[in-house]
């Protein structure tokens, strides 16, 4: 009997159990009531941290969408390095929604894992000390959390973040230095990730005093002609640099600038990023940012080989993301 | 009046019962008796092959990679399908070896999983009768099989399938019919699904009185670049049409062709397989064959309900796939 069987038993969160037994003021009585009865009831006494025990040699993995080319091959190598260690894996496609996100850390912290990881920025928030992200906090307090490409501080929160904002500001710097002046700033939905490529970005232009010449948000993933007729429909766009969240939207604006006749990096220069195969596929190959996908799924690996070794804390390690040079950029 | 009834009722827990129906010589004559005598009373009959009390709500999902593509959308819409339904997914990426997925279905049926779903033709064998597959089955007795685009007979194992060999006769017919005459057939590995494709390609052909005219393994997955340089290093290569096992093969002979200075569709046209999201980032867009990914997942999701709801046996449903036209092709 642990807290996930109270959990269940009591028809709420494991948060909710956690809230109980440290007497929160945010839990109705009733519910207070009801939890601890059925604690007594069957002989429950909080185990503090310790699991040991009751390790289930099963990690869970949650990212927002499986399919996602950056998402599979982490959750490929994941999975992997997890099963050369004696671990099996659970995976949660939570989808992009807060609530899902909540719902998938709950949904797997029942499944009993000894580990969660999540995988995605969808999961953190701007601010690593943010209330809005409780609910990870809260898991951590039971089951170690690791973190790929999102921070969030606390813990028992491990995480490996790729230094988005630098390495956006550096190659868009670059763009500047080439003689590029009006560029755009291309996403598909907004993630933490994002919107530090999109600071990164702001702040090479500003330190060359200038401004993004247009900030296109298509609001679709992965859509890569929807992103070339998003832009074809934009008349006014008069732009000499994109700059991408992502190798299928900088592919989108590749096919943009074949139908508008721009050449490519003649007219017009694209960046996109994560080095996907889309990146090599397209034509000129497409220069991205390789967000080092493996090397983020590495740090996570052996941050929790120390915390099964003992260690205890939480902790941030970051990854330094660079400029891949293909065929859509000149410098 | 279910397992936990009887259990109750006879003062024992819900494992006795379960070792009562298995005659499990753990469980004393006496308490044999008495449990039995109530299952009688209340007349109680044992669900069988449903695991009905014993029910993990879990499934076991194996691919070899989860990494690729293909495989990538179809774990991510059976975890998507299978949690609305309730279940939670096991992830257990095989590698491509024959005892490395013997190895991945023995993990998960460790597991104690409701259901394993095998996805990718490489669980399978040419033959659906081959003793090769027996694995399978012995798994199948345990618990119930389902292959997405695979096909071994036997008892609870339930396939959706491709039509893998009529699709690509027929496209290769197509490719004739434009006056193509030379033609090469090119694959990274040697799978079932593979081989369907091949022989499709060869039966279209011997249909006009021709041969293959190379055909050409890479021997690696998804590596666009490392395809066209192998299609390079054959100087003597003398082809009009090539039709390649998956999209990231076609993308590399569209790669090959441009360094050749051939024109496509005009002096090669190339046809690729799965409609992958390459497919689209191509220039020209690749015409692919649809293989019918999305319709695989629901034919064996509708398997699983089905079992899960009392039907027994196996079975095995073909989708047909279609060629998508695009701008690889001019017919």
């Amino acid at each position: 009997m642990n807290i996930y069987d109270i959990a269940e038993l009591a028809g709420v969160s494991i948060a909710t159990v956690s809230r109980v037994l440290n007497d929160s003021p945010n839990v109705a009585e009733k519910t207070k009531l009801r939890v601890r009865g059925i604690m007594e009831e069957h002989g429950y006494v909080p185990s503090g941290f310790s699991r040991g025990q009751n390790a289930t040699k099963t990690i869970g993995l949650i990212c927002p969408d499986a399919a996602d080319d950056y998402m599979a091959k982490a959750v490929a190598r994941l999975e992997g390095s997890l099963r050369d260690y004696g671990y099996d894996c659970f995976l949660y496609c939570s989808g992009y929604g807060y609530e899902d996100c909540q719902t998938a850390v709950n949904a797997l912290l029942r499944c009993r894992v000894d580990a969660l990881i999540l995988i995605g920025s969808i999961y953190a928030d701007d601010d690593p000390d943010s209330q809005r992200v409780n609910y990870i906090r809260e898991a951590a307090a039971h089951t170690p959390v690791f973190m790929i490409n999102g921070y969030v501080r606390g813990e028992n929160i491990y995480c490996a973040v790729c230094d988005d904002f630098d390495a956006s500001r550096a190659a868009v710097e670059e763009m500047i230095a080439s003689g590029r002046r009006k560029i755009l700033f291309l996403a598909d939905m907004d993630t933490v990730s994002t919107n530090l490529k999109r600071q990164g970005c702001q702040a090479a232009l500003a330190g060359a005093g200038l401004e993004l010449q247009a900030d296109v948000s298509v609001g679709l993933s992965n859509q890569i002609n929807q992103t070339r007729d998003h832009l074809l429909k934009l008349w006014e766009l008069d732009v000499d640099g994109i700059f991408a969240a992502n190798d299928a939207l900088a592919a989108g604006a590749l096919k943009y600038a074949k139908r508008r006749g721009l050449s490519v990096p003649g007219d017009l220069c694209v960046i996109g990023y994560n080095n996907s195969e889309l990146s090599v596929c397209c034509d000129p190959e497409l220069s991205t940012i390789d967000s080092r996908e493996d090397r983020l799924c590495q740090i996570v690996i052996d941050f929790l080989k120390l915390h099964l070794g003992g260690r205890r804390g939480g902790g941030k390690v970051c990854a330094k993301g660079c400029l891949i040079r293909r065929g859509t950029t000149d410098f």
